[in-house]
């Protein structure tokens, strides 16, 4: 979140209920020392933690488990100069204990493809920070 | 970009053909050293940067000049479960050459917010990654 810059600064709540309705977010991360992204599909935890579901054999799963990374989801329409942005920060884990592993089988994200191993990343709501553009 | 996840990797002139589409991507960079991602309206030069506009006073304009950044679009349909993204990795730097930034005044990015003293970022193309996804 940056001030000064034309946008209007969404609280927590207002951050929620924008990435209630989202599908699709980005993975912020570091990779080889470099800055690294991937969009995800992912559910918001009631208690505000990002979940994804993918294979326990994935690169990124061995990039952010145990790292801080930002995720990033939005929606902004370029022609209307409108829009909104919510980024959360903090630490990625993979989700090691065995009921909660098979309450997100049961209630958690699906993923895109079927994979013969998955896991769970939790990515705890550290910081929250959101912004809205709304045309003038 | 990761292998063995499921997707369909892109060479650089698919990423280029994709990129062109685009009206918006995310500048994912190092804000007191934690990951922040922003989206931003962009360009891309005929020689393959990504051109931003934006306020000379903005903090984006102080996190990431002379810094090596990511510069992410996609298009994703969770509900069919097919999209892409585009990744750009390399060094962003403040356009100060006269020269180019008059063009870049006529033929460069417009910015969503009419600023009072704007510069021109260049993000250049020094990794190009990308991936499609395509239902099964």
């Amino acid at each position: 979140m940056y001030r000064n810059d034309g946008f209007r600064e969404l609280n927590r709540e207002e951050c929620r209920q924008r990435l209630a309705k989202a599908a699709v977010g980005r993975i912020v991360h570091t990779r080889d020392a470099l800055p690294a992204v991937l969009p995800v599909t992912f559910l918001l935890d009631p208690d505000g933690a990002v979940l994804l579901r993918t294979s326990a054999a994935s690169e990124l799963v061995r990039a952010i488990d145990g790292a801080v990374v930002a995720f990033e989801a939005d929606e902004v329409d370029a022609a209307s100069r409108s829009g909104w942005s919510v980024v959360i920060t903090g630490s990625a884990s993979v989700v090691t204990d065995r009921m909660e592993h098979e309450r997100l089988v049961r209630t958690g994200p699906r993923s895109w493809v079927a994979w013969p191993v998955e896991v769970f990343v939790r990515i705890e709501p550290e910081l929250v920070t959101g912004r809205e553009l709304v045309a003038e």
